[in-house]
């Protein structure tokens, strides 16, 4: 989700220091401490925040992480963090290229991936989310039952990802390929997956565990 | 694909001695030599035969072995190849529970299921294609190299597919949640699954090979 530049942007993510953490690398090994919580959610690529704000009710033993690197989207899930007072999510503005700088092995429970960026072009590959340098990543900072649960509109990018994780040491838990045929309380709905529902188009989901 | 009883489809069936191999077990180990091929695919479930017959002209090397149990489709498909005088296709009207006393260990290339019946009621999910009981006799008749070719336009059954075979020895070699977005040279459409398409449904295909 690529949004324009808003002036309050940098300085409004810089004030909310008790969301916001400027320094990541701080808390690593310490995150479940931080949010007083056993088990740590992370989602990488929050957008405006409205998944990661609504996941968090379903389960008040998770603390959520969220991140997200474009500050003029950051901002916006920040503001409803803040706004609505949670306390059970932190807040990285930053790459997630360096997620082992901030996480420890197996620190993370769950790893969220919603409509992640497609990266059409096959040169960008390497920067889609479930290429082979984030896969080995993840597989590092979660927990050895651990899983990373994946939720795109986008055919190609989740083709992409399917064949691509289960090469990488991950196996498929379930999947999905029209996800929102039936109900399910376990997840959340944001404005943006809204609108591809409402066009008729389907979600893709899937849940990848670790081979250990 | 169920269809009415047909008078004709068994005293057809028996007459067509030179196309559908009544005792299949005489051919174990010989299919190739019997087609004069190196390659033996095999299409399990053909319906009326428009799949294979389709198929056969891609590929010169490739001799083609055509299963379905139900008489009252078999002898459609058998038809097609009768009178188009179609001599790189055997045919066998029997179960696919049989397939070890039909066919050696490594003798198959390549299996083809196309719209297989879904058994939808949980209760008959062993009687699925892709269910354990059958992906284990696959493997066995495969050879190394060999891969399953899956195509449905059942969300629900493709689903299942996916997490069954790669459960069973079996990685994701390629997949496509909207195979007709693209053109596809390799593969061929039948009537059936045109109906689909004219209704804008998403056709599912994965390729599985097998983990030697």
């Amino acid at each position: 989700m690529r949004m324009r530049k808003k002036k309050w942007a940098l300085p409004y993510l810089d004030e909310q220091s008790s969301v916001v953490i400027k320094d990541p690398t701080i808390n690593k090994g310490k995150w479940k401490n931080e949010l007083n919580k056993k088990i740590l959610h992370l989602e990488i690529g929050t957008g405006k925040g409205d998944y990661i704000t609504q996941m968090r009710y379903k389960d008040e033993n998770i603390g959520w992480i969220g991140m997200e690197k474009d500050p003029n989207v950051a901002c916006l899930a920040v503001k409803k963090i803040v706004d609505n007072e949670i306390d059970n999510i932190l807040y990285i503005n930053n790459d997630a290229e360096n997620i082992l700088e901030y996480f420890d092995q197996k620190e993370i429970n769950s790893i969220h991936l919603n409509f992640s960026d497609p990266w059409p072009k096959k040169g960008h590959s390497k920067r889609r989310l479930s290429s082979t340098n984030f896969l080995n990543k993840y597989y590092d900072i979660l927990e050895d039952d651990g899983c990373i649960i994946m939720k795109t509109d986008n055919s190609k990018l989740f083709e992409f990802s399917l064949v691509e994780f289960l090469k990488h040491k991950f196996i498929l838990e379930e999947v999905w390929v029209d996800f929102r045929r039936d109900e399910h309380e376990e997840d959340a709905i944001t404005e943006y997956e809204r609108k591809f529902m409402d066009l008729g188009q389907p979600i893709y989901r899937a849940i990848f565990k670790k081979v250990v």
